[in-house]
């Protein structure tokens, strides 16, 4: 094999690109050609033939709950299981690298891509993304996690700057790829196609190469999302490795290393980077699909992906007795993925209609109650009401349309279509026992019909089996054990992004900062529909004994007992939140740390341990370009929602004693509370003219937001080289603290 | 007088500076010293041997009551008369130039100095501040309005960076500065102590020279926050004309001239704008102050500014034959102004107590209830309680301390202190009549224990005469008709502000945008204590008869018929609002465009005509830099606060026809909706690839928000060539629309 610098620049250039859609560029002796695909729930390999936009027929793959499912099941194990059956079917394709899974931040309900992205808390995301890459990776295919970064909606979703402040993009937007990439080790990375604070992600060396490689040393390669290059050489200059698909500008790149405009050695970094890739992936095409076991384990994952919302008086599971009015086109016609380029073409779909026929003892009856275009039909209609006064039971399948949401457009908002809730209205009037079953991919409104329904199931999109799933839910084959990844508000207003989403004129100002989802809502103890991690199951569960350790440095785990307390098998999704109490919140009221599922027989117990690290304690401090993780009292709250929480325990942190270094632009304040600062201003104190020196309170208080430089000014009471003295003399001592371990510093 | 170059560069760069705290340099033969001083409600001018701070003892001066009360008054004619009696107060002390008035907007109602500022809304600033100003320059004295700009908080004040985008700035934080500069024409602005978008006011040239001279055309001085300046240089290029207090820095200036980093001409500007401002302003100290007409109007004033909030069965004004228990040390001590720099020693002070025994026939019994330094005392209580349980009507006077507020720092809460609140809840139970006065500076929460209160007067902080104005108003030779410049909300958390406020790390990101106040809470439709433009009166008022014209370019007029349906003569603020219906809200609800303010006897009706202008119906267009009207119906709605809106006229705008430029990376969907660029498309589209001409729907909603060169990229469907010429030939006829006539565009 050739070294890199063996090649001319041209043919280095050729690299950079695909040599088409879905292919990477050969280099002969140095690189293959390598095979990418979508998707991140099922292969969508296009077939021979297909358009350029790449968005056509795909060979038969089996379709898995979207990331909006997976997310839901809470159990990373088993979408480490669904990783490795993706990695399976991409072998049996011939794809290296399956481009997946998703993992933006969902920032609104209205981001039309939600139904392909975990949650609006990065945590779970991280979770869940980091067990997809695992799986996939298992088999030898290489996994591509996207869009990097701050992706998070689809209105101008090419030119859009996302425009975030440091923290947030931290804390929020960056956190679940920085946890995925330290420990999950994706083969690749795919650039967005937004602008970040004015720079395109997918020529931002920033975001690329700083971030990405240089802190948080991945060492893979980065691809642009389809189309997302505007500045060809800015791209490749900033640590982008492939322009998918090739625009065939590779001579702009070849004649900037020409003019010494880029520097060739970027070029080789980028064949190094590629050759590495190559090496770590390569799809074995003579191993089968498995596609029967595969759809076993999609109704597994769908299973524990349904979110059992309500549930009145034990209306489910299904009394086996009992008649069914089965209501609804999608009990027939199941809504089980989302559109755009994560379109699978399924092996085989399952609807509950026949699932339930078989399952329920007590007899279904089908009305299809509407139509999935919205055209009115009044004789499907009372078809429904007929077969719900007829039937002791009735289930209705409501839900958005196909059209409601897809990739490359944002909702415009999150009630059911009006027919459904008609319909509904219509039913409850002709009996007593109504269970509505939602299929929907970004979260839908329930405030306005709920107390019609005594169950709700939330469905999200499950993939192929997702109607078996429901059947096995419903009748109580399963217990549901789902939890909310998003919370569902009472109304989209009521959203701390609602004002600033999606932006105009070119920008989206991220103006809630780290304030999203039940980060908002708790926060400012504003009511929801149902809160974050939220979820019924048919059994109950019990918490106690609560106890906090320390672990690691300034870490910590709490353990504690869950029994189940009613008489179903179940499992639960215990949640570890920390929380912090402010007068004026710079931070959030509780976040998720950390999670377990776990499955128990009635009256089996278990011990749990759940953790909160250092990191989870800490906030981002964009002046020091650190963690920072101050001195205080910590909530560490274990329960099985958001709202939920059974078990407080509190810790307390000495925090990091970090000091930063005192400036002549130091606030009064910030000298006064500084280890070594406050001190060194105390000793000079009686150096200073009274009016110095005697400061009434009131005035204290207005020095304090004072730098010491303007302070000096307006008194006249120290020269500048004072201040350059006291300056000096501070940063030693400060030094010498640091040297002693008193302090940390930088 | 010689011309600026035949003065040294020292001689001038002395000049950019002050003498000291209070006077500029004078320059023999060029430049006389003018003396400067705070303050806006009230002159501040510094006793001689006062501490160089400048906020310790000044003469005395009449104290008027504060931006805030003067802007609940909503009577710009009334507020002129105040700024004249300033401007004499001014030529008496030998002041060339008053500091003030502050408009900065009440963006939280933490800001510690919103007792100086007159509004959430700019339109009542700008009316405000530009009546002050006409008033105090009518006297030959400067005025100087302050603080230039987005300075809307305390905390960090001399460091942070306001965040705000364009958008905002234009429509929120620098409209009632434009509407001031250009229509009143003020000698001095004052740049603010805060960083705008990371640049310091004191230094920012966009700020101070292409905006407010280049495009506003301000032809007065810039003079800085007293101790804004950081780096001195910076500060003279970007268009700052004074330095104060002087740093002693001139020598910087010099050095900076000689080593050609600052060109001489920018020096010679200065020493021609001071010259301008001294030709001006003049003090004339041969002309009387005339204290007792003064503090006549400062009763009067003070009369208007008295909010009514709440007044059930009529319990106001005072029943003259019923005996008053009068409690709370606020009606023996009054609360009247706020700390800080516009501090100002009165020339006499009237306090309620005296004023009310004067009044009230039946009695009054005082009790001052609580101490100011909030140190509890039951006998206090006690004594106040008995007076409540022996007398038929109890006054309560509450409010918020001195040491609550004051320029320097923010507010950590909006509540009134506990012991006052627990004061109420005895005297509640021991009387059936209970009257709440406030004063308060920053706005307090009532939601708690206005339930407790049948009648509830918001007496802000009043000036010197207040405690005689609020006698009279609850007595009732005064109605009230002062109405809420400020939304108070049922909690502070509610505020749009609330979790951006007041930032940290030297940032605060004005997440909320535009929706600032009541544009917050009427956009997202939700409850709040009192909203803007509230105001009780002792009588009523009937509107009717509205009709809207057009007025000049696109703005309207609504003419409509105020009558006093009621029993006493009192004033009607009658305002008028511009709403807009948006599903994904980018611009407030509505928002306020004119008002006018009244006084009518029982019986008596007038026709009032309130405009809504062009500029008020637009939105600030930052990608064109320009003020953006679009087509379509606005609903002009009259009447007595944001959410009393008794009559409403809808109007339709063709709006301005703007078309911009179309490029390569304009997406498919802004060429489509182009008035030009759509047909070019049409036409081109047969000579496309199918995939490109037969677009599914789902596919056609995905290229809407692609930039046209990434679809061509993506589809293989046009070169680069291509593009070019159809932007050339689109560019081309937009050109000769534009020169038909049949739309604008730059």
């Amino acid at each position: 094999m050739s070294t890199p610098d063996a090649l001319d620049p041209a043919t280095k250039a050729a690299a950079t690109s695909g040599s088409d859609t879905w292919h990477t560029t050969a280099v002969p002796g140095t690189l293959r050609r390598l095979t990418l695909a979508d998707g991140p729930h099922g292969l969508r390999k296009q077939s021979e033939g297909g358009d350029n936009l790449g968005i056509g027929d795909s060979v038969p793959a089996t379709c898995f709950p979207p990331a909006v499912g997976l997310g839901a099941t809470w159990n990373p194990d088993l979408v480490r299981r669904v990783g490795a059956a993706l990695g399976t079917e991409a072998n049996a394709l011939g794809v290296d690298v399956l481009l997946g899974p998703g993992m933006n931040i969902k920032r609104s309900p209205l981001g039309g891509r939600n139904f392909e992205y975990v949650s609006e808390d990065p945590h779970v995301t991280e979770r869940v993304a980091a067990a997809l890459v695992d799986g996939i990776q298992s088999q030898g295919v290489g996994a591509c996690v996207k869009h990097f970064a701050a992706n998070n909606q689809e209105t101008d979703r090419m030119r859009v700057s996302a425009d975030v402040d440091d923290r947030t993009l931290r804390e929020i937007y960056l956190r679940a790829f920085e946890h995925v990439v330290r420990t999950a080790d994706p083969a690749m990375v795919m650039c967005a196609y937004n602008r970040i604070n004015g720079v395109h992600a997918s020529q931002d060396p920033w975001l690329l190469t700083t971030l990405l490689r240089d802190e948080w040393g991945f060492d893979g390669a980065v691809v642009s999302d389809w189309g997302a290059v505007v500045d060809r050489v800015a791209a490749v200059r900033a640590g982008l490795d492939l322009e998918m698909p090739p625009s065939h500008t590779d001579r702009l790149v070849t004649e900037a290393v020409q003019r010494g405009e880029l520097d060739e050695s970027v070029l080789d970094t980028v064949v190094d980077r590629l050759r590495r890739l190559q090496e770590r992936v390569s799809s074995d095409t003579s191993r089968p699909a498995e596609h029967d076991s595969h759809d076993a384990l999609a109704r597994e994952a769908a299973g524990e992906a349904v979110v059992l919302l309500r549930n009145e008086g034990g209306t489910l599971p299904l009394d086996p007795g009992r008649s069914v009015a089965l209501i609804g086109e999608f009990a027939r016609t199941p809504r089980f993925q989302g559109g755009g380029s994560s379109h699978v073409v399924p092996t085989t779909v399952r609807n509950a209609l026949d699932a339930l026929t078989e399952a329920v003892p007590g007899g279904v009856t089908f009305a299809p109650g509407f139509t999935l275009d919205g055209r009115p039909d009044s004789g499907l209609v009372d078809e429904a009401v007929a077969a719900a006064a007829a039937n002791d039971t009735a289930v209705l399948f409501l839900g958005l349309p196909e059209a409601a949401e897809s990739e490359g457009f944002d909702r415009s908002g999150i009630g059911l279509p009006h027919d459904q809730l008609a319909l509904l209205d219509r039913v409850r009037e002709v009996t007593d026992r109504v269970v509505v079953v939602l299929s929907n991919g970004g979260v839908v409104s329930v405030n306005e019909w709920q107390h019609q329904a005594d169950a709700v199931l939330e469905g999200w999109l499950l993939g192929q089996a997702g109607g078996a799933a429901l059947a096995d839910v419903l009748t109580g084959a399963v217990s549901p054990s789902g939890r909310l990844t998003e919370t569902i508000p009472l109304r989209l207003s009521d959203h701390g992004s609602h004002l600033a989403f999606p932006g105009e004129y070119g920008h989206c100002v991220y103006g809630e900062g780290v304030f999203v989802g039940y980060r908002y809502f708790d926060t400012l103890d504003r009511p929801v529909a149902y809160p974050f991690g939220h979820g019924l199951t048919y059994t109950s569960f019990a918490y106690a004994d609560a106890e906090a350790k320390p672990d690691g440095a300034d870490g910590w785990r709490v353990a504690f007992t869950v029994t189940n307390t009613g008489g179903y098998t179940a499992a639960e999704a215990a949640q570890l939140y920390v929380e912090v109490q402010q007068d004026h919140p710079t931070r959030p009221r509780r976040e998720l740390t950390d999670f377990a599922k776990v499955t128990l027989a009635p009256g089996e117990s278990t011990r749990l341990e759940l953790a909160a690290g250092a990191r989870d304690l800490s906030t981002w401090d964009p002046l020091n370009q650190r963690w920072s993780l101050s001195e205080g009292t910590y909530t560490l709250a274990v329960g099985a929602s958001c709202r939920d929480l059974r078990l407080r325990v509190d810790v307390t942190s000495e925090g990091d004693r970090f000091a930063p270094a005192l400036t002549a632009r130091s606030t009064i304040g910030e000298w006064r509370g500084h280890p070594v600062g406050g001190p060194v201003l105390d000793e000079l104190r009686d150096q200073l003219p009274p009016e110095f020196r005697e400061v009434p309170e009131e005035m204290l208080a207005m020095a304090d937001s004072m730098p010491l430089e303007t302070l000096a000014t307006l008194s006249g009471a120290l020269s500048g080289q004072d201040i350059a003295r006291l300056v000096a003399e501070t940063e030693s001592r400060r030094r010498a603290a640091i040297d002693r371990g008193e302090i940390t510093g930088s």
